[in-house]
């Protein structure tokens, strides 16, 4: 393992130099440097209908030295780029934020500053991560983190031994980098991965010990989920070969959120081949089930404007145009015109969720794919 | 230990059914049936100096039911004390949107609901902690988890034996409730505890193993701490006899945080007596810090309107207003006009905070107390 990680590194930090050294060479030279950028704009973005999800297509931006509208962010990049060979060098970890003050700073005999907010650092970040064909994780640079799983896992953390069935009423808490030179699953008796929306109904699982009782894993991502939480499962579905089921609110928002952790988002669309999982499946909570589990009126909440209009914008995404199942779905959600929380079967009985709702489901492979 | 949750449950589910046995006994009497329930308005919050925390006065609000203004509410009370009692009683926890909607029902007959949104059941589950005199925590009421920490300290949690000096990366995530029937000390080799605002900053310390070096437990509650952050803050304080240092950015909305780690939130006044460290320390970042550790110029950020009304409103609280040392400290950060934030420390040096800045703060007793 060791050995894979410093060989890993060493390319990264061989395609920082080079990255440097070919803006030497362009200068000596009396050339213009020029670095290509891949492009994350919306139209680079696309739908791989042979790998069933999002990625970025093959643009790229020139960022010039000798351009008084690119010279600014040439700069940036380089200054970050050279910021990250530090960090990955010593082999630490920093945080976006403690990168951004890494880099900002009065140019000297100047009054402009190299960064004047992290807003302008993070995509540069981003642009690297292309640039590189690398992972901000695999720089070493970490963000806020989010999401926690517990389940029959054992797995390493920085060289601790941490049994994720062992961790009480608390959980395993994903770290924003979960790569494999951080993160190593040694041992496991899961069967799926289960994956929760909303933290309130995670905690309620792992209080019922749902997990125990079905051999699975539960994971949530606290509403949108953290680019940890999604390597994470990416990497549970590809080195465990295990099934991933995804349960959220009966409303677009959850259904979008599903389709974050199949097909990937679009602003990191970059991101999906290392965090997406096309074959996951929507577990619910979905239209059928509120007949089949007899969802009581008194806990539907009526859709508004932005709902109805998300569901139109949504249902029109290259990833669900063409898929009839959803069609069906989006149609049957619209008409119904009202949304149902995960936390609403809470108050069917404290344990209906546990006991009846999602062994059910599995069961009968209930699920949209 | 059992036993003595056992007997605290008891208690609880005692007074909570002398609350509807009084209530019934009125109606059979014809008389109007009242709840007196701790007012927590700002009028009623004070500073407690014998004590040194926020707290609520004496002053209560009847809840009639023969009332028009007041009958929903006294509705809604009994409404959520019997559910609450249902909880208690299968000694299950459930969440605080669970719980909103095991109450919201469509009354009978009527077109009116129970309760519209959760915003209406919150503020009336903090009713009845003052009711019963009782922590939302101890009824088995969660809410959403936010904190975390790593140090030399083993805890049980839910029976679970945690060594949260081994947890990786990712630490021990501190649960919603962090009550004595919940999580338990078992062992411990620390000296201190050391509160960190934000998480980007703990995670550096924790791959510095700053924990390891100094014996000491490091917790972050991410900006603003969570409840369960703050109890377990208090009850690290009191059970393992443990002093406290406060580390934020140096800027009023940090000292701020400081406040209510050691007085309490003028919000929840009630929740100080269970929760505040009265002689928490405040490490740092201050003003004094800036020449002492050669903080440069780009690394000030400038204050803005909101900062500097900010620091008025905060000078004037009680608990701050005749304290000089804390005046002396406000005036010289408005006369400084500038912030100066954790993660910049780290722009001096990737493990400054850890080996120089922390060490030097605790070791000459540089703080504010």
């Amino acid at each position: 393992m060791a050995d894979k990680i410093s060989k890993r590194n060493k390319e990264l930090l061989s395609n920082l130099r080079n990255l440097g050294d070919n803006v030497v060479r362009d200068f000596k030279k009396n050339l213009n440097p020029n670095i290509e950028v891949p492009s994350r704009t919306l139209s680079n973005v696309f739908f791989d209908k042979v790998n069933k999800m999002l990625a970025l297509g093959d643009n790229t931006v020139d960022r010039n030295y000798f351009n008084l509208a690119q010279a600014k962010k040439f700069m940036q990049t380089i200054l970050i780029a050279s910021k990250l060979k530090n960090v990955l060098t010593k082999g630490n970890t920093v945080g976006l934020r403690q990168l951004f003050y890494m880099c900002k700073h009065t140019l000297e005999g100047l009054e402009e500053n190299t960064f004047d907010d992290q807003d302008e650092s993070d995509p540069i970040v981003e642009d690297i991560e292309g640039i590189l064909d690398a992972l901000r994780e695999e720089l070493g640079i970490f963000a806020a983190t989010k999401g926690k799983l517990a389940g029959p896992l054992k797995l390493r953390d920085k060289g601790d031994l941490i049994n994720t069935g062992k961790l009480g009423s608390s959980g395993y808490g994903i770290p924003s980098i979960v790569e494999d030179n951080t993160i190593q699953f040694e041992d496991h008796n899961a069967k799926f991965v289960l994956v929760i929306e909303k933290e309130q109904m995670w905690n309620r699982l792992n209080e019922d010990k749902f997990w125990k009782k079905h051999n699975c894993i539960i994971i949530t991502g606290k509403g949108q989920p953290a680019r940890g939480d999604r390597r994470m499962v990416r990497r549970l579905h590809d080195e465990l070969k295990l099934p991933v089921y995804v349960f959220t609110d009966m409303d677009i928002w959850g259904y979008y959120i599903y389709s974050v952790y199949k097909q990937g988002s679009i602003n990191l669309a970059h991101f999906s081949r290392k965090a997406a999982v096309p074959d996951a499946k929507f577990l619910g909570f979905k239209t059928s089930d509120i007949k089949r589990f007899d969802i009581p009126k008194d806990h539907w909440i009526k859709m508004n404007k932005g709902d109805l209009k998300r569901i139109r914008e949504i249902s029109d995404y290259d990833w669900f145009k063409n898929d009839a199942k959803w069609q069906k779905e989006f149609k049957r959600l619209k008409e119904f015109g009202h949304k149902i929380e995960q936390d609403a079967l809470v108050a069917k009985a404290i344990k209906f969720t546990s006991n009846e709702y999602l062994p059910a489901k599995i069961q009968d492979k209930d699920w949209i794919d």
